[in-house]
This record gives structure tokens, C-alpha cells and sequence, in this order.
């Protein structure tokens, strides 16, 4: 838990307390995973735009079981496997009372880590793919970060759809290992941003049917990049802005290619959209799943009362390995 | 005419030739007035995105009327006034031979400057505020470039639709006199950049609905600016880049605030839109302006053999009145 916005490593403090039993409408869960992500660090420093009342339970993402019910409550049982349907729930503890409309439920045939780590990369990558073009087989879907959890979601799923992707990542000694690696989940074409800017990229892209979706989570130039290659009225959808840089947007193909700008927040999405809606996308991705189209990310689980030294390890490396809490249960 | 790209003082020639009596399908125009536009600048020098063929007539708004017609011709007749359906067809001409379905039939009794700078301006204002938001009455618009000729344009459409505008433009010397020039064209509301940036800016806007649409013609910060204000899920549509520079967007309020970022340009809608379309259009337009919703530009009729001092003062000149060239007919 954290009583004032900070430091991560330093607000954070693991706490004991006292839980009620379940009453009317609500169940009781006992957490199983949470993994540690960039936006759960960005909301426990107070540079993101949710933010929980305070004293607050950080973590975003996570799975659990159903282990009480309280009256009245009608879709969810003991033993169900659930997850939080909205940002801001609080994930990183052993056991939470929630109101049973909080929770989607989710299959226990389904890997823990798959599970606890869907709600903000996969289905981000899911909803991009459905809801900003209408997309059929052989199309082209361009993206850069490339690399990120999104990214990589968004590879398998794009794959299993029969469309190609162009996946920007950035420049790296070990490039040649990274593009094995996407290429082994479903990229069509992996290229560093150095080949984008180069004079060969134009030639390369001559060789594709323009891509009619491209998805950016970098921002400043790398937006103008994506944007010069997109299709006439194609979409570039932005759910990201590491670069920390403002998008660079080129009026010319804005107002001559006729594209649309667009953004993405998955937070937004689950908090207009209905409990069924959301409901059939987690059942889907969990189908999805369970198939073999989507692999868990690379993780690493560590112990909750260990935090300090996976939130470090979060914040303070390179490494893919998503740290994952794991509360034992 | 001119026979290559290049600056217009230089390469634009006056030009006699002969021209056919009207084929099948075909009319003769008796061009009567036509505007200088930047786009058209812009073309002749061979920096817009639209190159016809050369050698080619310049010109690309303009009104002209029908004094002859071939065999098969339904839609048109002798008498009726004309205004081309598209870009580059070329109106700094005393005659045109053209193809019916080339040409959209405008009425007789509404002012020659008003149809003649019609098709790019108005248009592009009528456009914006009809295809990309759901607007009712006292949604608020927001614009920079509240000066131009789109911005009037869009300043006396929204008013008719019971449309707020916030207008944004230059400060000035003479900010005061703009003011009330636009309060009387029906802008509820002018503000200068400088405002716009100012502490101030932000206890005003509160006490307005937040704008469901903005129009952009600057580029660079200013676009920044106006997503500030930006209703949530609001659109912003660019259909110019004055500043010369690239769209500022923070990824923050794209990604939150779910807006859409759209391009306009004229010249594409009308070459993806039927003539029945166009047509409709132009009677929307021409209809509001017999009922006094549209003024005519401020405007300065040349005769078309004097067509250099015109060119050099639409060039040289930051005075807000419209070169008009007059075929004397």
C-alpha cells in the first residue's frame, strides 16, 4: 500500500490488516499474480492519470480465486479465477473484497502468468487490431515498439489473423537475436529504426501492400515515420509515448493521405464499455489462449513480501523479464 | 498558362488560342471570374500535392457561363452559370471547353465574388462542420487561422447553425478592429495567440462547453493549444499547415482524452464524391447565401490581361483582400 504519491521504492509498505467477510453482492479473492508495469509505477508517482484515493493498494493487472461469496451474488461461485475489469482495483495483495461487477471471470485451464498479464497488453493489442480498421487477410499493420508486451500481443494476434506485420524495434548490438525471436512469434518483418530511416526502407515498403493500420508507442519523430508510409485514409492508432517527446505530425499527409489520428487507452475503454463487452473480449483472448496463439511473456515470479527488489529490478532495468508478484496461493 | 513549374511572376504567360466548337457531351464556359489562391501559387510552383499536366491553364476556383452546348448535353444549358466540380481544371481563362459531368450548375442571382471563391474556402468550412462531429445547437467550435478566408467562412456557417466559435488569431497592432470585424460576421468569441497562451485562457474556457470540434490551419504549438481545450472523444481536423511546421500533439491528451485527429482537403473529397454530392452541396451554399448567411470576401476585381499585378499583390501582401481576376464578360 502506498499513503502518499512518491518514490515507488520508497512510499510502498507492505501492510497486515484485518478483512471482512463478504456481504451482499460481493465476493471475497485471494490474489495469485501481479506483474509490475511501467503505468502501476507511474500511478504510485503521481504522474498518471488515474489516481486512487489514498491510503491506496497498488497494482493494476492480476489474477485470483474466488474464495467466499457473499448474498445475492449470482454470476461468480467459490474457485472461479478472476480478474480486476477496471485500472485502479489494486492487485499487488494476498486478498481483496470486491463487488462482484468489479471481477470478469476467467478459465482456470489458462497459464497464470497469460492470465495476469493480459488485461493491459494483450488487450490493448486486441482492441487495436479490432476497433480502427477493418482489416482482412494479407493486410499490413505497422508498428513500432515492436518489442513492448503491446508489440508482442500484437504480433501473435495479428498472425493468427492472417495479416503482416512490419515491426519497428530499436537499434541494438543484439538485433539479430530480436528479430528471431519476433519472428518466431508471427512477425512478418522485424526492421531497426535505423533500416526505417534509411534509403532502402522506401523500396522495402514498395514491396507491401501499404499498411492500413499502423500503431505507435513511441511518439516525437517515430511518428512521422510511421506516417509516411501508412495507406491513404489507414489509421495510426497511439496508445504510448515513450519517447516523451510530443508526436511530430506532418500536415501534408494528414490533410492529402486523409489518415485518422487516433489514440488509445484501455483504462478509457473498460470504463465506457459494458460488463458483457468486456466479458466476450476476455473470453476470446482466453479461447485465444488456451489454442496456443498467445504465449505468456517472459517473467520472472517473485515472492510479494520480496516487492522492493522486483519493483528495483522493474524500474531499473532493460531486461523483457516482466516481474511478476506472486502471493503464493 | 504556363508550360513549367517555377515562379509564378516568371513562368505564367498570356496565352491566344483557338478553340473547337463543343463536342458530344461537351460545353462551352465563358469564364467570368476567377480568385488567386494560395493553393493556386502553390501549384504553378509545383509544391502541391495536385500537378497537372503541363503545358496547363492555372487557376482553380472560379465562375464561369455556359455559351454553347454539344449534342447529348441533359444537365446543362445555354445561359447557366457553372463553377468546376474539381481542382486543376484551370479557370484563368476567358473560355473552357468541358465536359458536362466536369461542371456543377450554380444559380445567377447570387453574387459573382461569392461563387467564384466558393469552392475551396467555403466549402472546406461547410465540410468540416458537417462531416466530422455531431454538432447541436451551443456546441462550441474552436479555430485558429479565425481569419482566413476558411475561418470566415466557418465563422458565418457555424452562426447560422446556432454554433459557438472560439476564434483564435495573430495578435496585432489592429487586434481590436479584427474583433469587431469577426463579432460581425457572427464570432461569439476572438481571442488572440497570445491570450490563448495566457493564464487567463484557461478561467475562459471553463465557462464554456468544452469544444467538440477544432479547425487547424497552423500547425506546430498552436495545434498543441487547441487539444488542450479539446472535448473528450472530440475531433480535430487540419486542413492547412500555415506555420510550415509539424503538428505538436502530446501524446497525453490524445491517448486519455480518446480525441481523433483528421485531414481535410477539399480537392480529395470531391474526387471520391459523386456529382450529385458536389451538386447538393453547392445548392446548400448558394442557398444560404440568397438567404445573406454568406458575405462575399473582400475582394478587388482584375482584369484578366493584368493578371501579373494581381499575381504579385496576392503574393506579396498580407492584405486580406482577394485578387479576383474579371474576364470582363
Amino acid at each position: 500500500m502506498y499513503t502518499e504519491q512518491g518514490d515507488p521504492c520508497k512510499v510502498l509498505k507492505l501492510i497486515n490488516s484485518d478483512i471482512q467477510s463478504p456481504q451482499e453482492g460481493e465476493v471475497l479473492v485471494s490474489m495469485m499474480a501481479a506483474p509490475i508495469n511501467p503505468a502501476d509505477i507511474n500511478m504510485i508517482q503521481g504522474v498518471y492519470p488515474v489516481r486512487p484515493p489514498l491510503p491506496a493498494v497498488a497494482g493494476n493487472e492480476g489474477v485470483g480465486k474466488v474464495i467466499a461469496i457473499g448474498s445475492g451474488v449470482q454470476r461468480l461461485k467459490t474457485g472461479d479465477w478472476v480478474v480486476p475489469g477496471h485500472s485502479g482495483w489494486g492487485t499487488w495483495r494476498t486478498r481483496a473484497l470486491a463487488s462482484e461487477s468489479e471481477l470478469i471471470r476467467v478459465p482456470s485451464d489458462v497459464s497464470m502468468a497469460t492470465l495476469a498479464t493480459m488485461a493491459v497488453t494483450t488487450c490493448t493489442a486486441f482492441r487495436m487490431l479490432k476497433d480502427f480498421a477493418s482489416l482482412k487477410e494479407g493486410d499490413v499493420v505497422m508498428q513500432n515498439g515492436g518489442n513492448s508486451g503491446v508489440g508482442k500481443a500484437l504480433i501473435q494476434l495479428a498472425k493468427h489473423s492472417g495479416l503482416q506485420t512490419v515491426n519497428v524495434v530499436r537499434d541494438r548490438p543484439d538485433l539479430d537475436q530480436l528479430v528471431t525471436d519476433l519472428k518466431s512469434l508471427g512477425a512478418t518483418h522485424v526492421i531497426s529504426d535505423a533500416f526505417l530511416r534509411s534509403r532502402d526502407m522506401k523500396e522495402f515498403m514498395k514491396g507491401l501492400p501499404a499498411p492500413k493500420l499502423a500503431c505507435n508507442c513511441v511518439g516525437g519523430k517515430a511518428t512521422a515515420d510511421l506516417l509516411k508510409y501508412l495507406a491513404d485514409q489507414g489509421t495510426m492508432v497511439t496508445y504510448g509515448g515513450m519517447s516523451k517527446q510530443p508526436l511530430f505530425i506532418p500536415a501534408g499527409p494528414l490533410i492529402f493521405k486523409d489518415v485518422n489520428l487516433r489514440g488509445f487507452w484501455m483504462t478509457k475503454w473498460n470504463s465506457i464499455r459494458s460488463q458483457e463487452e468486456r466479458q466476450a473480449m476476455w473470453d476470446e483472448l482466453c479461447d485465444l489462449t488456451r489454442k496456443g496463439v498467445l504465449e505468456a511473456p517472459k517473467h520472472r515470479l517473485v515472492p510479494l513480501q520480496n516487492f522492493e527488489e522486483a519493483i528495483s529490478k522493474s524500474m531499473d532495468s532493460f531486461t523483457n523479464e516482466k516481474q511478476i508478484l506472486s502471493m503464493g496461493d
